[in-house]
């Protein structure tokens, strides 16, 4: 799989006195759908494989503001990856209301084993994991 | 220590499409003057004693709003304990911008032992920080 | 129509470090579900009746919590009309997961006339809204 | 002006089940941050110029994430301007923790002319503003 695909409709609490949609709900929206993606693969953003604990941590993101969103707006949001490397995933969402392009956002997350009390490690994405993803198509 | 005092100034972010900060905000301008509170007394929302961790999940919330609030207003947020039980604590909160009075809400945690994977059990209030904390006079 | 019934999946961001939904979320879930009914009748939250425009600010809310929700519940959120007041409604929410009861919330809206920069100013709601809206039985 | 420096608590809200502050609110940290900073130079991010309404939307923004912050960290947020364009700033953001550096953001914001029910235009910074700021050097 290397593509997702979901919808999201604005809510009032997404907006601000500006009244359009806050530029950071995006990067939560983004997050959510690639969260969805990850459960469309049989996977989780919080996995438990055995005794080890994986998670996904952000090490970089990116957003550009094509046109503003407002409240009702139902939103769709395409997520790609564009790279699958040996520890890091990186997805491309772009953004949409009907014909209009909202926002183009990246996001950068690396597989990490999770210890309580102790540092974050980089890890290879499970195999069972890495196998249901590819990169996309350019 | 029966009350204490903070400010707050509105930000963007804490504003909806209405002009005026998003009522669910109020919540967490109370959230953090407590935990600010539990510091002042020496103590903490999340506090390791030996081997058991402490914390204080909440039962019931409720807040009044009697002026709305604006970007860029600073808030002054008056918490006081209305109530100290065996195992909780209700405080009030009133929160004036200037003159006005914007919001006057109520919380009430109670005092917990939090065991990783096991249900959260209400416990007695320990007492270096129960001696520490009186009602308000009314 | 007095009731209205809508789910909701609990998302990463949903979430604070004690591993469960932050209690402020509640309130935007009972606010969403609110705005979801109002357009179930045909209404709006922020509704243009020709020279006039009219919202909904909310007076007071208050929430019980019963049990934690976590990453990825599906929430299910029951709305009721429990008083209509002839420029108020309150409405009741019961949050469920699965047989669970996770919380219970109330909240009171003033049907109110917007004119920038004027105060807001309470009215009677219009009569095509209040038409379609009923008391839920006790 | 070239850069404005300022500091943030971490509040329980803003973190989330993995024990660390959610990613999304360092572009919350950094916008008030460039807030207190048009405020140090005398202007506003909602400035109302005579007849004239001005704001400043964002257009792109991206932030990399080096260490996590968790509650009650006391962050250092210092803000450059990095470029001053015609009608444009671009903000760097390097947000630290003590001696550990946490993230490092930027955003580019245009300066519009906002009126009420028509498209956001875009317009040179007024002179008043223009003349307060310099680009930091590299």
């Amino acid at each position: 799989m290397h593509e997702f695909k979901t919808t999201r409709r604005i809510e009032f609490v997404d907006t601000d006195m500006g009244g359009i949609v806050h530029f950071s709900r995006y990067f939560v929206f983004m997050e959510t759908a690639e969260h969805q993606f990850l459960e469309a693969i049989g996977s989780s953003v919080d996995m438990d494989l055995g005794e080890r604990r994986i998670g996904w941590p952000r090490v970089a993101v990116s957003c550009e503001y094509r046109s503003p969103a407002r409240f009702g707006d139902e939103l769709e949001i395409l997520l790609r990856v564009v790279r699958k490397g040996r520890t890091s995933l990186t997805y491309e969402a772009t953004i949409r209301c009907g014909e209009r392009e909202i926002a183009r956002g990246r996001s950068t997350s690396v597989c990490c084993e999770l210890q309580p009390g102790r540092d974050v490690v980089p890890v290879p994405i499970p195999g069972r994991i890495a196998d249901r993803i590819e990169e996309a198509p350019q």
